[in-house]
């Protein structure tokens, strides 16, 4: 993705094709810094701490993961052991299992000798495929910015608010939530972003809002609280987030407050989409009740970091030391609240019959319901 | 209050009566701080800081400025400066100008020499008022809990969700929303409060957990945005808010989220009721669209203060130098998402009607809108 005149990937391979490259996220958007991974737990551990996070490079990172574990050792044994380690960093995303079956898939027909070079061929190609995917969800919710555009006024901007970050730091390049914008912003549509801080990591604020800006895409950070006061003043015309997870019948399985802010889009009769490529569906399952939300550290609400006015990262305490804290770090959707999912085929509805027709070779492997116990679950 | 064995306040005149004396609230929940005002002018700053917050509260240190401005001089020009001065540190809590007008109709039919005096004494007897009121709440809204608690197995506490802090650090003491869970929690009735943090400052996680905790009251403290999770995993079986504003017809404005919350408390089947102390209704205003929603200081968002590790105060950026920030302070719940108004004169519906059978003596005032007009604004 180009950035502020420069060309920035969220994971690239080492020339060496023995160590992958990314940036570390929990530093923005005060330090761009640059981590290499060289090791499986270096992986696994670049996912659970969120140095990268986003369903999409979640799934990449996984794979790349695979791909060192097999530098090191490409036995049947070690990519079990790898396939184990990486699944078990994070539960809620379902790219990181589409990720890693489809490594394992691929080089379990290997002979060993083969496997190192074959994962890392394998893993750039999830990338590829990823970015392909972001960039296929632009060109479908492009349309949907163009259709508002044509009701502004001259230098009017169409609103968009987002929630999280569902960008180019997300995904192997674009975005998923934010590649329409991005699209928008180069044809030249006005646009303009509310962007959810999103506690507790403030992903919107610090990579989101750091995204747009180095773009050029007017934006402005509020807090999460504030998405129903904006809608209600009409300073929204459409909602577009990520997600995480998708069931088969359209629920959205997205960062904690998603639900909230398709609450309050449905009260006031704003759009709202979810940008969701393919490999974040789950077809085998119908509710969303049935995904495993993670629970994060409590600490993550209670504490925050930042750049003190010394420029000094500091860690500091918003509540009391030892005060209980909660923290679960996904909600879901349900489809009823969601105007429709903007997929790389296209912009389809958040309905089992919808996606059934759009992806019709996946959707025969769900595992089907009864409508009653579907109902009973939103 | 008591507080961990102490007897705390809120607010009191010093003994020479010509001073005030406040706890810090932008120092809680690290530091228990007292400040001493002697000025009208420390009266007001205090109130635009934010070191005292919270309708009923910002009313009585309205009431207390006034009172040190009769101190330095009583004339009415002084008087008329005063009122000025105090009306314009924040807009949305209506209590600010029912507090101004008390002290003004009382001092103006005094003569000069009598008025410092009196007004440390109407003060005064404001703050009594509040606690009065608020005590009143807390009797009402136990009755909510009670009920509650009646369908639950033994030990099992009745689970209350609270936005922001309408607190005793709020009121002249109870405060309004806490006022039932603090009876309850006398009474020994097992109770466990959710406090949403309340972004952008944090009022809940620093100021309402901190209460809570003191007066062991068990407490968790989630991001804003976990309330719909909560909620939908039924991990909510009451919500109860304070408010700054309340219209004739029961809308209720309170600080920015409050609308988010109801929303999922309405898509989930859990109650939500404000605690509004009469001198919160607006008895002038018939729609929630018509309150002056106060926007605060882009920092507040962009941010934070805390502790370090160190053990000294910091404030660090959450945010890129110079990244845009909005900052609604408060929003409108309307009145169809309300379940009810724990009044001091007990639980109404928030309706136009049960409102002035509540407050005949109020509601008369109120200049009457025609009920499509009402309709049109939510």
């Amino acid at each position: 993705m180009q950035s502020a005149g420069k060309q920035l990937r969220s994971i690239w391979p080492g020339d060496d094709r023995a160590r992958v490259h990314i940036i570390d996220q929990t530093l923005l958007p005060h330090e761009l810094t640059i981590v290499t991974i060289s090791t499986l737990s270096g992986a696994a551990r670049a996912i659970e701490t969120m140095q990268v996070r986003g369903a999409p490079l979640i799934g990449v990172t996984a794979a790349y993961g695979v791909a060192l574990a097999m530098r090191a050792d490409p036995s049947n044994a070690n990519l079990n052991a790898a396939m184990s380690r990486l699944a078990a960093t994070r539960p809620t995303a379902i790219n990181l299992r589409f990720a890693l079956d489809a490594m394992c898939e691929h080089l379990l027909t290997l002979p060993e000798s083969s496997r190192a070079e074959a994962a890392f061929d394998r893993a750039s190609a999830l990338a590829v495929e990823d970015a392909k995917l972001c960039h296929d969800i632009g060109v479908h919710g492009l349309g949907l910015i163009q259709d508002l555009a044509k009701n502004k006024k001259i230098g009017e901007p169409v609103n968009i608010l987002t929630h999280c970050n569902a960008g180019w730091l997300a995904t192997a390049d674009w975005g998923t939530a934010t590649a329409p914008m991005y699209m928008a912003h180069d044809e030249g549509i006005a646009l303009h972003v509310w962007v959810d801080e999103t506690r507790p990591r403030n992903q919107g604020a610090a990579l989101t809002a750091w995204e747009l800006d180095q773009r050029g895409v007017p934006c402005t950070i509020v807090a999460d609280n504030a998405a129903g006061y904006l809608m209600h003043a009409g300073k929204v015309d459409l909602v577009i987030v990520g997600t995480d997870r998708t069931t088969a019948s359209g629920d959205v399985c997205n960062k904690i407050g998603t639900y909230l802010k398709a609450l309050a889009a449905r009260d006031n009769g704003v759009p709202f989409y979810a940008a969701v490529p393919s490999p974040s569906i789950d077809f085998s399952l119908e509710s969303g009740a049935k995904i495993p939300i993670e629970t994060r550290a409590a600490r993550e609400v209670t504490h925050m970091s930042g750049l003190s006015a010394a420029g000094r990262r500091e860690t500091i305490a918003v509540a009391r030391p030892g005060a209980n804290a909660f923290n679960p770090a996904f909600d879901v959707t349900p489809a009823r609240l969601v105007t429709g999912l903007i997929t790389e085929r296209g912009v389809v509805a958040a309905s089992r019959e919808a996606l059934a027709q759009a992806f019709p070779e996946r959707s025969g492997h769900a595992p089907l319901m009864p409508a009653a116990s579907r109902a009973a679950r939103f």
